[in-house]
């Protein structure tokens, strides 16, 4: 099944997600639901609820049950994309302004921290202690990531151990528990939420890979924000770790990337992409990519053949190889 | 008793929070454990742990459940204050520099998040989902209440009504639910859980006025931060709007207010402080705390006799005669 049918053909259960989420950041003051619904507007790729009600399909799947973990996970992405666009000093996202631009900081740090503790009040509703232990533990792990990120700005001698550590954190984490809690809150056995765990943890790793090769290679159009954004605030993700260990590119690299550290005011970074670019470091990654993928893959095999394994598969295979 | 003497009786139990909370923030991250314990240690009145602690007395006192409650309380007041402070612009609180400033605006974000975050892990660790309900949606009115105080900055024609909605949500509900959750945690019955919410309410909007009247009238050294902030960031205060009663001052106030919304760089609050002072504004202020404190005294009066009772009495009578 192709991506957009499985889209179509989750299409109900997606939209009331989407319902349940913009009656969920509805305030009576109106700058909150504005600022809110400005995002849930921007969209997104709703990967975290698609995992939760598939990983729900293993378990007694049921909509009421899976809309109160499935709105929480992916408000607590929304929030901390409005707090990341705070410290990246993002202009758009998705092709759309950011909170942090259309309105400003400090309304941008509220309007995360109350999505944020929105999305708990959805997930205290459903009766179950563990889960609720699960999502503030991995809470915590994001909010570390974030600033791994941060201490390691410009760091170019970090290993690729600690880039992995870090994207562990900041992003395969919280979709690793998509799919274990939507299997835990619908009562599938353990054995079954650990595999789900597993291959969200891996699909994760991949998608974040991805995402920072997109921004290395992908166009402004294709990824809703201008490409080389990592490098200009100071980001050094995997194409450019082993991009820096090439040694006919090393030198130049270093110069272009403490030349962006140095620069006061608006930033270039199309020459240090361009040196990334020629590297062998973007085919390195998108194997490493591919080999996480290959290991969501595995992850699956232990499982039920129902309907929703082929489409985690599909899933996994196409976050691997999308382009936006 | 006296208000030390009752700090030097609970000070056993409130060393075992402090430990805690130290222990519950420290993290591998030494930045994260470094912001956090910075704030740790920039002390305070620690007011929610000593009102969860009294409370519990009410119920079947247990510092193994009422730890998992005075903790996170206090964590996430301190989790606020960190983000305020990026919103104020603070350098100093408590006497301290503020994580802000002796950091950066993003790692007081994060570490904000964070701090939050860990809150989170300790109270899902109580088995009790409704306490975990209470918390998060007293969580989302804080977050609102902060942010009407942005909306309401250098609003001069606000109401008193639109003040006291003000700081109910910012102030007086986390103070409430700390009463309230101590006696739940501790299967205190519901009627007695409900009188020290009351309780709790109006202590903390006797609170909030003390405090907002002690920035106009108290001194550097005793508040820990340069006197006139409020004003400075546009807050307008129960004084202030009283003060804007007064036909004789109303519109030298009006143009004091103006000058500081309109200065670019530093700003000096001084005169229209001075024109505060100089008004009935400040005993109105002061009258209206004494009636909260006089609210929440007769909340406890259907409480049975017990000690804690008459410790929660003294606390209310401190709240509104404070000078710091």
């Amino acid at each position: 099944m192709k991506l957009m049918q499985l889209y179509a053909a989750m299409k109900s259960d997606l939209q009331a997600i989407e319902d349940q989420m913009a009656q969920t950041v509805t305030s009576d003051l109106p700058i909150l639901s504005e600022t809110s619904l400005h995002l849930l507007k921007a969209g997104g790729k709703r990967l975290r609820p698609i995992f939760v009600l598939l990983s729900g399909k293993f378990g007694t799947y049921s909509m009421e049950t899976l809309k109160k973990v499935a709105v929480p996970l992916e408000l607590i992405h929304m929030a901390t994309l409005v707090h990341d666009d705070v410290i990246d000093d993002a202009e758009t996202r998705r092709g759309q302004l950011t909170v942090k631009s259309k309105w400003d900081n400090r309304i941008a740090m509220f309007t995360g921290d109350y999505i944020y503790a929105k999305a708990l009040t959805v997930i205290t509703d459903l009766d179950k202690p563990r889960i609720h232990q699960i999502l503030s533990g991995s809470i915590v792990q994001m909010c570390i990531g974030e600033m791994e990120q941060i201490r390691d700005f410009f760091n170019v001698n970090q290993s690729v151990r600690n880039y992995m550590r870090r994207i562990r954190r900041k992003t395969a984490l919280l979709i690793a528990i998509s799919c274990q809690l939507g299997a835990m809150a619908t009562e599938a056995p353990p054995r079954v939420s650990h595999a789900l765990y597993r291959f969200g943890y891996n699909v994760g790793m991949a998608f974040q890979i991805t995402d920072d090769l997109l921004d290395l290679c992908g166009t402004e159009k294709a990824i809703g924000k201008p490409p080389g954004s990592d490098l200009r605030q100071g980001n050094i993700t995997l194409p450019v770790l082993y991009a820096l260990q090439e040694d006919s590119l090393r030198d130049q690299l270093l110069t272009e990337i403490t030349l962006i550290r140095d620069t006061e005011g608006p930033v270039n970074s199309a020459a240090a992409v361009k040196l990334v670019r020629s590297s062998s470091g973007i085919k390195t990654a998108e194997k490493m990519a591919d080999r996480y993928i290959a290991k969501a893959l595995k992850a699956l095999e232990s499982l039920p053949d129902i309907p929703a394994k082929r489409n985690l598969a599909d899933i996994a295979r196409f976050v691997a190889k999308r382009s936006y």
